[in-house]
C-alpha cells in the first residue's frame, strides 16, 4: 500500500479559519498535513488536534515569509518522518497566507505595502516553485493528476477599492500568478486553482468585531469548512475538467 | 420519507453530452429527472436508459424553445405522475440548450442570430422564471437551499471572437442573466450558478469531426461526466459558500 | 475636394442625450449626419437644428428596429442627396439605441425582453452589417482607417444586477458583438469600439426624475457632449493604437 | 498669467518609447516636463531635445526605484527653478516604468521578481502618493480637475500567461492600485487612469529584435506618439466623463 500523500498548507491564523479547516478536512480525507505558518503555538495546537483525531499532521513554523525561508521549509517537510509508513508524496498545497491592510491610501505605510507584497507575491512565488517541483516527481494518479496547487483569493483579487489599495495590489498579483501557473503547468498535469472568497469568513477573530448575527446567521458569512470542501472538490477533479477559478460567497451576500 | 426531488434538464442533444451526463448522474444521486429537448426520440431513449438503470426519468419533448413553450413545459412536468411515491419538488434545473453558429460575421444569417437569441436568451428567461417559481415553494433543505439553477456557458460567454459573433452575443447574455438571478435570488436561498466550459466536450458528434486523439487523450477534451460532477458539487454547496461561476477545461487546454 | 464623410447615428431619444450630442459634434467636425430613430418628430427637430447651425443633417425615421428595417435604412441613407457637393462615404456609425427594462426579474415581461433583444442584439447586428459593408468600400484615410463603428454600452454591459436581468442580457450581448467585430474587422482597418457609460447621463428625461443636484452638479452625471468627445477621439485614433473599450463616469461616481 | 503646469513622467527608457513620446507631446501642449528615470544620460538627452524644440524639460535621475527614493524625487521636482516665470503646479503624472521578466516560471529568479515588484508595485505606490499630494494643493481647473495620474499597463495587466508570471503579477498589482486610487480620489476631482497596451510598441529596442515589417507596417505595432495622444486625451476629459481604463492595440493585432 502506498504512503499517504502530503498536503502542505501555509497560513493557519489562530486555527479557526480557512487554512485550519482545510487541514482538518484533508487530514480526514487521507492526507498527511504539513502546517506552515508564523505562529508556532497555533501550529502545534492544530497539529495536536488533528493527530489526536486520528489524522497525521506536523507543524513547520517559519520566522517570516521571505523568499528563501519559504523555499527552505519544503526541504524540512521533505525530510520529515511521518508516523505512518512510507515517504509520502506532496500531492496538494494551499497558499492561504496573505498580507496588506484595509486602510485609505494615505494611511498605507511602506510596511503595510511590504507586508502585502511578501504575503501575496514573494512568498507564494517561492511556495509555488517548491510545490510544483515536488509535484513534478509524482506519477499521474487515477484522475490524471500530479498535484494540486490552491490559492486563496478575495474580493480584492478582482476589484480595487478605496480601502484596499495595498491588499488588492497583492491579491491581484497572486491571482495573476495562479493564472500563469495554471496555463504553464496544466500541460504537465499539475492543477492550479484560485478561489475568490467574496464575503466575510466565520473565524474567532471575525466574530469578535462583527454583529452577533454574523455568528448565528449561516446565510451571511462563509463557513471555513465549506471553503475547505471547495478545495477538496477541486483537488479531486479529473484531468478532463479542471477549474482555474471559482468564487464563493454566502447566500445572502450583496455583490 | 419524502419523495425524490426533481431535476429538470433542458438540452439533451443526442444523449452523449453534458445534459445527458447530468441527467444520469443526478438520477443516480437520488433525483427524478425531467428531460426537456426538441428531439423526442433522443429524449425517450435517454429516459428509457435511465429508468432501466434503476433511475427515474421522464421525457418532455418541446416543439421549439419559444418563450411560451418553455413556460408551458414546467406545467407538464408539475403534473407528471412519477413511478415512485409522492409529488417531488423541483430542486434543481439545468439550462444546457444553446444556439448560434460558428461563422464569420458576414455569414451569420438572421436565422442564425434568432437561433442564438432563442436558445441563449428568450428560452432561458422563461426556464429561469418557472424553475425559480418552483423553488420558491420549497422549504430550506439541510444545506439551507431551496433550489439550484445551473447554466452551461462557454468560452464565448466571456470573449467574443471572429467566428462567434452570434454565439458569443447569446452566451454573454445568458451569463448576464445568471449573474442577475444569482444576486436577486440568493437572498431567497436559491442558488444560481454558471459554468464556463472552455474547451471541446467529448460527444458522439465532436468525435466525428475531430482528430482521433480527441477521443483517446483524456487531457485534451472535457468528459461530460466530469462536467456533471461539477454541477452536482454546486448543487450540494451549503448556503455559506456558493459559487456563481467556475470554469472547466482539460488539463492540456491552451488558453 | 472630396465630399464630406457621413456619420450614421441610431438612437436619438428626444434630442438631449448621447446620440444627439454626438450628431451635433460630428456635424461641427465636418461630417454629414444621418439620423436614425423611431420618433420622426424628434429626428426632424434635431436635423433642422444642426442644419440651421451650418451643419448637414438628414432624418431617417424607422417604424421599428427589426432586422430587415435596419438593413433597409442604410439603402435610404446611401441614396440621399446631400445639399453640399458629392456622394459622401459612410465613415462613422454609432449604435446608441437600446432597450430593456429596469425591473426585478419577475416583473420582466416577454415584451420587455423582446425589446432588449431587438434594441441590443438584433438591430445592432443589422446595423453593423450595413455599416461595415459601407466601410469596406472606402479607401484608407490619412490615419489608416476605413471607418469607425461605435457602440454605447452601460454598467450593465459588464455586470448583471437585481433590476437589470433583461437590460444586462442585451447589453452583454452587444458588448460581445462589438468585441467579435473589433477582432474580425480590425484586420480590414475598420475600427470597432465600445463605451461603458457607468453613471447617469444628463438629459431632459433624467433631470425630470432625479434630485435637483443632478442637473447642477457637474461631478455627478455624464454630460452627453463629453461622451460625444470620447466618440470623436476614438474616431480619430490612428491605426497603430486603437481602443476597443473605455469606460466613462463622473468624477464623483461611486463604483 | 499663470505658470505652466508640470507633467511628471517616470520611465523614459532610451528616449524612443511611450514615456519620452508623452514628454514631448505634453511639452508641446504647454506643460513643463519633469523627467524621472534611472539612466541619467538618456534623461539629459531627452531634456535637451525638448528644450531646444522650445519646450521646458528637466531631468531628475534616480539611482533606483526604492520607495523612499521615489518619494524624494518629488521634493527635488518641487524645488526646481524652471526657466519660464512662476512656480508651476504638478497637474499630470505618468508612471511608465515597469519591471519583470518574460521567462517561463522556473527561470524567474528572486531578483526578477523583486524587479517586477519594485517597478510595478512599490515605486508606483510612492509615486502616486506624491503626485496626489501635489494635486491636492491645486484648485479645480476649467474642466473640473485637480490633476491626472496615468499608469501604463500591458496585456499582462489582465491576463497571466506562461512566460509572464512575474511581469503579470506586477502589472495586475499596478492595475489594482490604479482602480483603488480612481475610486478614492475621483471624489476629490483627481483623475486616475490606466491604459492597457496590448501589442508591441515601436521603439529602438523593439525594432532591433523584430522582423523588418514591425518597423514599416503601421498596422502591426503601436506608435508611442499615438499612446501619448491617448494620455493627453485622458488628461483633457472634463469632470463629467472620466475614463479609468482603455485598451490600445494596432489595427491588425490578433487578440
Amino acid at each position: 500500500m502506498s504512503a499517504r500523500p502530503i498536503f502542505v498548507v501555509a497560513g493557519i491564523g489562530n486555527g479557526t479559519g480557512t487554512g485550519a479547516a482545510s487541514a482538518r478536512l484533508f487530514a480526514k480525507s487521507g492526507y498527511r498535513v504539513a502546517l506552515v505558518a508564523r505562529n508556532a503555538e497555533h501550529l502545534s495546537a492544530l497539529a495536536a488536534e488533528i493527530n489526536s483525531a486520528g489524522g497525521e499532521a506536523a507543524a513547520f513554523p517559519v520566522p517570516d515569509y521571505a523568499y528563501q525561508t519559504v523555499l527552505g521549509v519544503f526541504d524540512t517537510i521533505g525530510a520529515h518522518a511521518w508516523p505512518s509508513a512510507g515517504a509520502g508524496e506532496v500531492r496538494a498545497a494551499l497558499w492561504n497566507a496573505s498580507g496588506g491592510a484595509f486602510k485609505r491610501f494615505f494611511d498605507v505605510t511602506e510596511a503595510d505595502l511590504a507586508g502585502s507584497v511578501e504575503g501575496n507575491v514573494t512568498a507564494p512565488f517561492a511556495f509555488a516553485r517548491q510545490a510544483i517541483t515536488a509535484f513534478r516527481r509524482n506519477a499521474l494518479d487515477a484522475r490524471g493528476r500530479r498535484g494540486t496547487l490552491l490559492f486563496t483569493g478575495a474580493t480584492a483579487s478582482v476589484r480595487g477599492n478605496v480601502t484596499t489599495s495595498s491588499f488588492a495590489a497583492g491579491k491581484h498579483a497572486l491571482r495573476a500568478l495562479s493564472q500563469s501557473l495554471a496555463k504553464e503547468f496544466g500541460q504537465e498535469n499539475i492543477h492550479v486553482a484560485h478561489a475568490i472568497i467574496d464575503g466575510g469568513i466565520l473565524t474567532d477573530r471575525s466574530v469578535s468585531y462583527r454583529p452577533a448575527e454574523f455568528k448565528t446567521n449561516e446565510d451571511i458569512r462563509l463557513n471555513p469548512d465549506s471553503i475547505a470542501q471547495a478545495y477538496l472538490y477541486l483537488t479531486n477533479q479529473d484531468r478532463s475538467s479542471w477549474t482555474w477559478e471559482l468564487d464563493l460567497r454566502p447566500a445572502h451576500e450583496k455583490w
